[in-house]
Order: C-alpha cells, then structure tokens, then sequence
C-alpha cells in the first residue's frame, strides 16, 4: 500500500469508468475514503454491493464534502449538471477532475460554475471496454493506457502535476495537450471509429437480402471486429457526437471523401489505386503494434468460435498461445 | 491418425490459408502426399523450409498430377490462370475445389477451363488472420469456423459431399448456398468492413492536424480495431473489390446513405436517432457471441500495452481472464 494521496476521493457517476478508478484508488490505497455517488439508485446500488468504496450519496454534493479530489466520470453531456451540483460544496482546497471522451466542450460546461478555475485539469483516459456499469470496470483498466491532461488557461500548474500523479498512480502514462486539440486527435483516433462500426452495424441489419442470421453467422470476416464498437455504450457516445461536432464532422467529411475515390477506383476497375492504398495502411498497424498499443498475435484467427468459448480462460489460453503452440496445445500427443 | 481421404492433394498456392491447409492435412493424415505448389520461389522455398508437404513444385500441372483433391489456394484475380495451368494434367477422377474469398467470378473464371464441370466444388473457408504468407498459417485457422460451399449447376453431389468431408475434417462447419448469395453475404460480413477498414486507416493517414504519433499513440480508443483489418493482404484485397464490384458497390451505397443520415444527426443535435442507431446496433453483438462466432470478453481492455507485449502468452494471459480474475492475477497477494 502506498501513501494516500487524497483523504477522500469523490467518484461522480459510477460507470465502466468511474467504477474501474474506485477499484483501482482502493486496491493502491490512493485516497483514505472513496465516495461514490450516482444519480441511478440502480447504479448506486450495485457499487454498494461491489464494496467498490466507502460511502454511497446519490446528491453529488454530499460527496464532494471533505473530498481533496473530485473525479467527475458521468457523460459528457451531464458534465455541466456535475459542476453546478458541485460548486457549492467543494472544498477550498478541492481539486476538480473529469474522464470524459470530449474535452473542450467540458471546459465549456464546468468552468463557469467552479469557484476556483485554478484547480480544475480535464482529463480523459484513453482506455476502456464495450461493456458499461459499475460491474464493467476493472481496476487494471488503465495500466500502460494514455490519460491526456487538457489544462485550461487558468489551471494551476501544482494541481496539474497532483492530477498527473494520481493517474500514474492509476497507472496511465500522462499526456498534455489543449482541450481543442485533445478533441482533434480523438475525433480521428476514437470517434469516427465508433459511428463508422456503428454505421455499418445498422446497414447490415437492414439488408433484405441478406438475412440477419446470416451476417451473424459469417461474421468472422471481418464485420465481427466492428460489432464490438458498435456494442459501446449508447448514452455516453450520442453524448461525444453531440459535443464534440465540428471535429467529428470534418473527420467524417474526409472520410467520406477518400471513400468516394475507392468507391471509383472499385467502379473503374483501378487496382492500381486499391492496392496502394491497401499497401500504405500496413505501416500504421505496424507502429501500433510497436508503440505497444496493440500485440502482434493474429486476432482474426481467435477461438471465439469453439465450443469452449463459455469457458475465458480456455478460449483466451487458444487465442493467446501462438500459432505452433496453439497447435500443440490442442494436440499435446503431437 | 484418421484414414486419408485421398492419396495426393494439390495444394495451388501457399500463403495463409494454402499452409494452413497443408497443416492439418499433414496433422490429420488426410492425404498419403501433399504437394505444394507456388509461383513464387520465395514462398515455395519457405514451405519447403517449413515442410509443409511433400513435394513441392514451380508448376502446377506438375503438382496435380496423381492428386484426387486439387485445392486452389491463390487471390480471385488468379483463379483462371490456375484453371488454364492445371487443366491438362488433371487426374479423370481429381476433385478441384478453391478457397477464393469472392465466388461467382472463380466459377465463370475456372468453369470453362475444367475437363469435368461436375468434380469442381468452389468453396470459401470465412477464416483468416491479418498476416500473410506460408508461415502465417497454422492447422487449427479453420476450427469451428464456417466453410461456404458454393456448388455450380454442373456439380455432381458425391463430388460435394466428398469436398464438404475434407472440411469437416479440417475443422471446419460447412454451409452451402449458390455463387451469387454467398457474394452478397460476404459483401457485408467481410469485403465492405475491410473496405471500410482500409479508408479510415488512410484518411487518419492524411491528417495534417493530427501527427501519425499521436493517431497511432492514442489508437486504443478504436481506430486500433480498424488496422488489424487494414493489415490485411493488399494483393487478396484488390482483387476481391475487383471481382466482387456489384456487390460491394451495392452494400457501400446503402453504407454510404446511413452514413449521411448519422451526420446529418450530428450536425443538427438529433440526440435521439443517434441514441437509437447506436442501441438497436447492440443486439447484433449479442446474436454474434450467442452464435458463437465471438467471445464476450471486454476486448478493449486488452492489455496489448503492457512491457509484457513482447511474451504472447504472459499478454493473452492477462487478456484473457476475466477482469476479477485479471486483478487477483495481477496481485496474487489481493
């Protein structure tokens, strides 16, 4: 157990998010006292039952009482409602931070109501999963996971250096760039990918020639890995569209471009135009894979599909072992 | 060991599905010889290397001959030269099958050219992995993954049963449907994804606000889903788009059309049928896991960034259990 950082830490919305930080601020011992408060009586509830922290207030106000840090991980369109909730019962000293998906927008929404604009660092962790709720979340969600910091102008620069180690603490690695281009970068890196897997997703439930059972059933070429994003959260990413326009738009507008000029080259019979394009892409994936933000092994090829795939451990033991291995672990008589 | 199905199997090119085939027909004992053939001397090189059959040969008449089960295993672009090369050395009895990812052109490509319209049986195995080449292969690729048959007028019904055993015994389950559906079917659950895949992977590409570091540093927040995609052979890929325009201009028009509706959303805040689209889409994940084609493990959280990158196992270990069981993992002392 290390040093706590805070007395109390106040967790407003209890989500994948929320939920993951609460697990992972008890298991390092980060904060004496975690306070966690949600709207959803549900929500609340289930935290309670998880044990994930130490009080449970459905008025955010309570919570933040006596809290060195407040950690807001509600949608990004509740995040104005958080701030006015809070304001008035935040401690002097109280530092003010957020997780979500959209960070100008945040400013935008918070800033205004916060007494103390100093100890306001909008941040948001680059990780998560397609599943949502309190039971969602994990505590080594964010380990070698970026969390950007999106100080404002008026962030204090002690505050800014407290909220970086609180998420190292979480064990991120720490970024910081303006809320503006924060929303640039996710608008290609994170949010187009959501409406396009979204997009499709749709298109194909509403073929009439092809059946639904069909497009599941066949899935395993490659509109499978697009029904994990499009399985995300519905609430929180018709926030992050509805917040974070102007990027999505222009992200989207290029986009669309640069499919019209594959969709001619595909009318016009240019293989020359496909291949090239189908070459270049190849070097991105492979400085994913060496940034360490992706592994190596061939995914495509996962076991999802065995009998065993109830079973994590068997169905992962397959995917995770290499090709020979995976071999020979299906056939140790070999 | 079970008894061989056949004496000799041809296997006409050997990239990742060619040698996985190869695999586990030498693994099976399907055939009493395996002959490899390959255009290029690299990869046919490389098979030999690996030993992956028996014989191995630059020319494919000279690999049929003698072989009951001719399997062609090169990109759609190539399937009628195959057709042309083998067809004067093919045994009275031999079996053609093919594993082309697009079928009604394969047929109209091989038909003609075949002695015996009734012993040819196209087939399309929906497996795979994003890396390519006779190494990238390995026996299970196929296990409980579909195999489409796609059976012409002219092919006789022994001669499908005997091509629909041979993939049971590599693994796989089999579906037949006629040349045309199985291209509409595929159009969506596989060749317009990787389209898809492809475009967003260079239109990010092409950002002058967003440097490639910061696209490929921050990519778990989706876009990482969409290179492994886009990772995928570029020579397989053109040709696919080639031969399968109809259909996948079709699918890409009705994509393109929801697409416009999703931004026309945007642009005006229509939360709802934002809220909507991006709901109705989850029940489409959960027939993909009940079907088996998908696990339900939280993919997002994968620990693809951790130092352990490098081990496969100790990575997919982590990725594999489930979250509770990856914190006490992680924390044996918890």
């Amino acid at each position: 157990m290390a040093d706590p950082l805070f007395r109390r830490v106040a967790i407003i919305g209890i989500g994948l998010i929320g939920s993951s930080i609460a697990r992972k601020v008890m298991k390092e011992g980060l904060a004496e006292e975690i306070a966690i408060c949600d709207r959803g009586a549900a929500a609340l509830a289930e935290a309670r039952e998880l044990g994930l922290g130490h009080v449970y207030e459905e008025n955010p106000g309570d919570a933040v009482k006596g809290a060195g840090l407040v950690v807001s991980c509600v949608p990004v369109g509740a995040a104005g409602d958080v701030a006015v909730s809070i304001a008035p019962w935040l401690e002097p000293d109280a530092l003010v931070t957020d997780t979500g998906s959209v960070k100008a927008s945040v400013v935008r929404q918070m800033l205004p109501h916060l007494p103390d604009a100093s100890r306001f660092v909008p941040a948001h962790p680059v990780a998560g999963t397609e599943n949502s709720g309190p039971s969602a979340g994990f505590a080594d969600l964010f380990e070698n996971r970026w969390c950007i910091l999106t100080p404002t102008r008026e962030t204090d620069l002690r505050a800014l250096d407290r909220v970086s180690e609180f998420w190292r603490r979480l064990g991120a690695d720490v970024e910081t760039m303006t809320p503006e281009h924060h929303d640039l970068v996710l608008a290609i890196t994170s949010h187009l990918p959501h409406l396009i897997a979204y997009n499709i997703v749709g298109t194909a439930d509403d073929l009439e020639e092809v059946t639904q059972s069909e497009v599941i059933k066949f899935s395993a070429g490659g509109f499978r890995d697009f029904t994990r994003l499009a399985a995300s959260d519905p609430t929180m990413w018709r926030d992050v569209f509805l917040h974070n326009r102007e990027a999505v738009l222009e992200a989207l507008g290029r986009f669309s471009e640069d499919l019209a000029a594959l969709q001619r080259a595909i009318r016009w019979s240019d293989g020359t135009t496909l291949f090239d394009t189908f070459t270049r892409t190849r070097a991105i994936r492979r400085g994913i894979i060496d940034a360490g933000q992706e592994i190596a092994e061939p995914d495509f090829g996962r076991r999802a599909a065995t009998s065993k795939s109830a079973d994590a451990d068997g169905v992962d033991g397959d995917r995770g072992d290499a090709p020979e291995r995976k071999q020979a672990g299906a056939h140790p008589s070999r």
